[in-house]
């Protein structure tokens, strides 16, 4: 068991950065930041103060109009020396991400990736972000639609992918010419930190980009502030909810992520050699911590008892350990107290009459005998309306249940209230158009185990189901969540 | 003085249009339709009950996924139909319109040429409702996103254009595979009702696009229903946020257009000539209330004196009358109470000590000696901190305040908290260009008195202000707005 | 037997339509118009002289600066026109195309419809040609780019979709803003001349379409002269690879398609009971008249005996006849030489020594003894180096060759030289992606037997292959080709 | 005078770089690459073999498969890479490009920043290509459209540009899946060389981006092999349309840049202070080596005294001199044979007629005499039939005519063969938008010395005139001249 060096083993009392300035905050009310295989504290994260939150605002405000007359080539520039310095710290931010989340180097690499993909894609933002415009639409007179930025947002991402979640909005509202604040979680803000690092060296004017650590009281000062345009939120379903309402009434835009419960459909005419490593990473990577993670089985017909055992049998074979290890595959729980959620499911389980076939709980990893950890766990004969078949787990749960027919597995995807993910495992062209074409997921997948879409698509759930609020998504779309088209028309006299 | 033929005397009790026939309403509760010239009534609308609305929702809920699965090519054909019916019923359909609301015959063919041209561009969607996608996202994976209509939409109209409105909703909505609810305006129904007429015969299938009569409670129902899946809403600014506010909570998409205050600068290298005209038809054309009408004037710095001459000059000799006369320049407001508040609000003006260099109160009309009539009425040495300088009055009634420069006219508009349109008349192009850059209106107009966008635009105001809630306006725009997109990753095994 | 009416039994002396009038050809050399099932004369078509060709030059020319100032919105507006009057003589067109050129009523109609959809997509002209702009590219400086007209264009369209292939391009050109020539093929000029009588009916301003009848003469004043600025062709690879060449060297545009050679894959997963009535359609439907028509049937591995097996018992029941005769399945080649040529080609088949498994030669309609009938012909064993498996025959002939796996035939496909049109029939969603990913093709079908695009996407072969020459396609993607980017950089001092 | 530090004085014998390797030329035929201001040899060019560059053909070829299946977001990492090596050695190469053809480091410094621009466009291919698709053409039926790359292509740079040119085509090929083939320029071959050795740091896998030097018979050998999908071409218009003659002839894809007459108007109401110094970098940047160098300048009506009287005394103070002195503002002429031709068409002028206000001929530049330097000339009473009027002379001369309207000022620039690039100097909006909608040329100024559009957007004349041969430009739009789509029409059973 080799364990890669840790960049730090404490990172001390973190700050905010505000102003392009690293500054304490002069808050007493102070978060310890817990490495949740070995239990160590490694950090503290004050939480800032209302008035630290309205410093950062009036910093991006002051930023705004010089940062938006900046042409959005020299805006991008900025974007390819950001990534460039990702790229030099890919190695230790990885690492750092382990740390303080728990999750496998592999699965840390592969974050800061898809994070550092981000970035390339609003480098193109001179491209994306252009408007239109026709001659003549009367005799002499022309129209024009200009996209202008519209100020400052700022973005609250949540644990599960502390070092990505920003990356997935700020880059295109900075590209495109806005200012930001992130406000990290405050239970896995380092990576986050260690970005805006490079973010300073980057060089981005004062004010521009800025972090403030915190929890609820700023961003209630964010969302009561007239000065902030709009927030990108991820997280819970409820707290969604409350934020985007609360725009709503604040005049505000608001694209928040919620909760998600992934299905997964296997057919069978699926290559099942290839299929059931796909769903162990589906269900059991990240340790089940993702919005795309699979989260209910649903082999369909005369597949279902293969299925099952394959299932099951690589499952067992899933080896636990601290992140830091190259050899683990699947890390612990990020918290104590998300552990303690994750087993209070697995209880709920079985007392609603699941069938447990593999049981994840009190399971003990050699050398962190503290750490957050729960293996795998997979429930057969899960029913429809039991808790676990419907609640968001997000843990390493995983719920059988069988399917007559493709119909029927489509019937019971669309019960569902979330409207996330839907994936579906087949050989048949024909299976994967139907399960395109009507199922009720933003993210879909055909043969792989998470529908995670590149940054040049979008990602999320589907309107007026309970993953996604909001008109406008992430990424490449978020030009249009990030500014403000004008409508000109123009004649000479 | 010759008076164009009206279609109709009196157009009876009005019924609603539910999945494909004309319905008689059970309400007792109803509302007379009043020729704002003449006084007559000319119709009646029953309030349509809760019980009604609700079948109107389930015929457009059952006729959703047929419609949905119909080519789009198909489903166009419906409006290339309908773009014929409404060229071939043109003239008397504008001519209803001038009854049931008092504008000029002009004007009422101007708004259909318009509806006419929302068709249109909705007759485009196979190619307008695209979706993208790209090969090998990794190797052998292929990514897709797919755009795919969400389910039933409803429209809730204002009174001033009750032809044009819905038109800048619904065709896109039906055409991109939704179904849909229009409720007109209850003071205003009658061309709506007769465009159904042609809907009818156009063929659309049963509960493809529905009518319903009523008021707020039948508001109410639509904004309850789990079923309707977004609003769009033309109306005041209370309203319209309230109505934002109640879909966020209820988890439906909404675009909700509000109140304006429209500024026009005239720079001192305006050519005057040909910018008088403009102004009269951008403050006094349909007698004020078009929400791109111009409100406030600004002329800067030396050019302040001609202007305001030459402009009371003109709106002097612009010509009352009923609107089914042809040489009628501007028609009564369209209802009685509406003609109080304007006069309330000249009242208002000039105890607040504005110069009332024009006073339309009480003017007579030959002939149509009830009407609800306002003639072009004009304050000067209007200041910014006045009520009428910041309200919308929706009527004939401009307020001139001088600015001394460029910037100081750019500050008044700000101020507003409207931001709904901004027109400047120069011939510099450098001011145009300062024009467009800076002011924070979503529709700008360069010697142009109405920044009316086309249909292949959008139409609205800016976020954050009060002009318009929502991130996603009407017309081409709004294929987005209708269309939810799914992103689908796919892979071979 | 129950023959539709002909809408007329002879057509006279055809004429052209230069700037709005119809007008008499001085010319002498007269071509007949012959009905291929009846070989009646039902027309003569004067080849118009070289100064004719000049007079349609001029008034194009003429007609250009004015028309290319009428806003889009108006110039699509006549295109509405048009394609209501073609939905008014749809059965009326189709039946003098059935008529001229022999195919059956069914085929005429579906040649229609695809036509009346090249103009349905032209009138969204507003919005598919619009440009897109930059603010800022420099401080204070914008870019746009602008999309204009470019002149005069000219189309010079096969025999075989005489009513279709004209306005797979004359709208897009028209409606962009461009003037326009059609010369029709002399052979078949009937539905041009039908079509144009409704534009004219739809009221274009003179000389914006204009119809010169005529052959070689009047195709080599149009590349000579300087005044046309592209010219479309649809025919045979070598006129297609001469006329790009010499437009070439005239500094003209150019989009030549030439000829096929369609390869049909079944794989031993696809649904035979729905691939059999499909194949049919391919290779036999317009009696293989078409440039998507099969040419080549390759079954992949076990299935070839059967696919075989079924496909000649399909075959040898398509029924023969008049296309005016509802229940004629095939129609008679649409020429005596063509039908000779294709003989001709069976002939060598047989010399080649492939095995004649159904011979169409000779075959006798009842009450059409002289018509120019040749019946589904089918050859097995068929190898590579055959001619009938290389040259384009164009009539209904298919060659059968087998295919040991998916990768073989793949090879015999891109071994052609023709490149345009694949198709595959599978269950297998990996088979299809396989093929639409490698292919050499440009128009590829997944279980279709015409791998037709809609008009909204686009048609043509590949480059470097020989069906194809030119970089711009018809269609939606001819909007770049017929009009012309400006970019324009703009400051203001 | 600080004569900046040069990278090297001699740069030896230069070799090929050819699947992933610098190999020397077994040539014996060699050029000397000669410093234009000192005169001093600084490397030697060994003109390639038609077998050297059959042997890139082959690297090409062979590295095409695996490096079209190479996801597009990991194409474009290596042009990541390539920026950033750029950004490094951004001075270095400046100071070569001086060295070897003879600009001051200022414009070098701007080639280098415009290149790496063209580079930082390329980097968002994956947004770019994308394809596009709809649901339900026909009932179950879908269409799709994908981009995918072609195959070999190559650039055959002029020598004014020469670090720049093969940067505006080559990033955009081979980011979207092509491999490809640079043939510098033998007179100015250095920071080519210097950016493949930059290529070569950024890890391209062997064969995909490939480097012969060579002249006529290496094009001839690229023009000729049928692995050669198409060609960009920058250079003269009598070769540019040789070269796209010849594709045309050869199945292959072309865009020929050729040369250019651009005209300058300057209208009584342009701000002078401003827009002198613009005309002298116009004019006279670069020495004059600019496809988008004003050449002819037409000032209108009133304001022609001043501005030449403006404009002479400007030019008079231009400081010539060695390019790596920081203050020269005008560097030689790139070679002796060049500068032997602008001598002569200066003489031409005299002949002619022409009134020689400012004379460059037989300047000397202290320290260096035998450098080929000729200082700004201008002429005025240029007349319409002068030579100097008409042809491209691409030096430090500049024509002034009198134009006695706008409308004349049109008159004049279109009568002109080339179309290229057209400027105008106004306040006014109206003139601007007159200017842009009429002028028949591609690059359009408003109040900049040089047209010269950004990397997202494209560069290049118009159809029918002679400085452009192609339907698609370079930069954004190449994606469509370096990718091929097909159509998918798609439907399962």
């Amino acid at each position: 068991m080799a364990i890669l060096q840790e960049p730090k083993k404490n990172y001390g009392r973190l700050k905010n950065y505000i102003n392009g300035e690293w500054v304490d905050s002069v808050s007493t009310e102070v978060r310890n930041v817990v490495n949740p295989a070995t239990t160590e504290v490694i950090a503290q994260v004050p939480l800032s103060t209302r008035n630290e939150a309205e410093k950062a605002i009036q910093a991006a405000r002051d930023a705004f109009w010089e940062w938006r007359e900046t042409p959005g080539v020299q805006r991008a520039r900025y974007f390819f020396k950001l990534k460039e310095l990702m790229e030099r710290h890919f190695e230790e931010i990885s690492r750092t991400l382990v740390q303080e989340m728990g999750k496998t180097i592999g699965e840390a690499r592969g974050e800061m990736r898809r994070g550092i993909e981000e970035v390339e894609v609003a480098c193109g933002v001179p491209a994306l972000m252009q408007g239109y415009n026709s001659e003549d639409v009367a005799p002499g007179v022309d129209e024009e639609c200009i996209r202008q930025p519209i100020g400052l947002f700022c973005c609250i991402p949540p644990f599960n992918f502390p070092a990505l979640v920003p990356l997935e909005y700020m880059p295109y509202a900075v590209a495109s010419g806005n200012t930001y604040i992130v406000k990290p979680t405050s239970d896995v803000p380092l990576c986050q930190m260690k970005i805006f690092e490079l973010i300073h060296e980057a060089g981005f004017p004062p004010g521009v980009v800025n972090l403030v650590n915190g929890s609820r009281e700023v961003v209630k000062v964010f969302l009561e502030s007239p000065h902030i345009k709009g927030v990108s939120f991820v997280g819970s379903t409820p707290v969604a909810k409350e934020i985007y309402v609360t725009a709503a009434q604040n005049n505000k835009r608001a694209q928040c992520a919620g909760g998600a419960k992934n299905f997964v459909v296997v057919m069978p005419d699926a290559v099942l050699d290839k299929t059931i490593p796909s769903l162990i990473t589906s269900f059991f990577g990240a340790t089940g911590q993702r919005c795309l993670s699979g989260a209910v089985l649903l082999p369909v017909g005369d597949i279902y008892d293969e299925v099952k055992k394959r299932f099951v049998d690589a499952a067992r074979r899933f080896k636990l350990g601290y992140g830091l290890d190259e050899e683990t595959q699947m890390g612990p729980l990020y918290s104590k107290k998300h552990m303690e959620s994750v087993v209070k499911y697995i209880e709920q389980g079985v007392r609603e009459g699941a069938k447990l076939l593999l049981d994840g709980r009190g399971i003990k990893v050699e050398g962190y005998p503290n750490g957050y950890f729960v293996g795998p766990t997979i429930f057969d004969e899960v029913r429809q309306d039991m808790v676990i078949a419907n609640e968001e787990i997000f843990g390493p749960v995983a719920c059988i249940m069988r399917a007559e027919s493709f119909d029927r597995a489509l019937e019971i995807i669309d019960a569902n209230r979330f409207g996330h993910s839907g994936i579906i495992f087949t050989s048949s062209g024909k299976w994967a158009r139907e399960f395109e074409y009507r199922v009720q997921c933003g993210n879909i997948g055909i043969n792989v185990g998470l529908a995670a879409p590149m940054a040049f698509f979008t990602l999320g759930g589907v309107q007026g189901r309970e993953s996604f609020y909001g008109d406008l998504h992430g990424r490449k779309e978020s030009l249009w969540f990030f500014t403000e088209r004008k409508i000109v028309v123009r004649r000479w006299l």
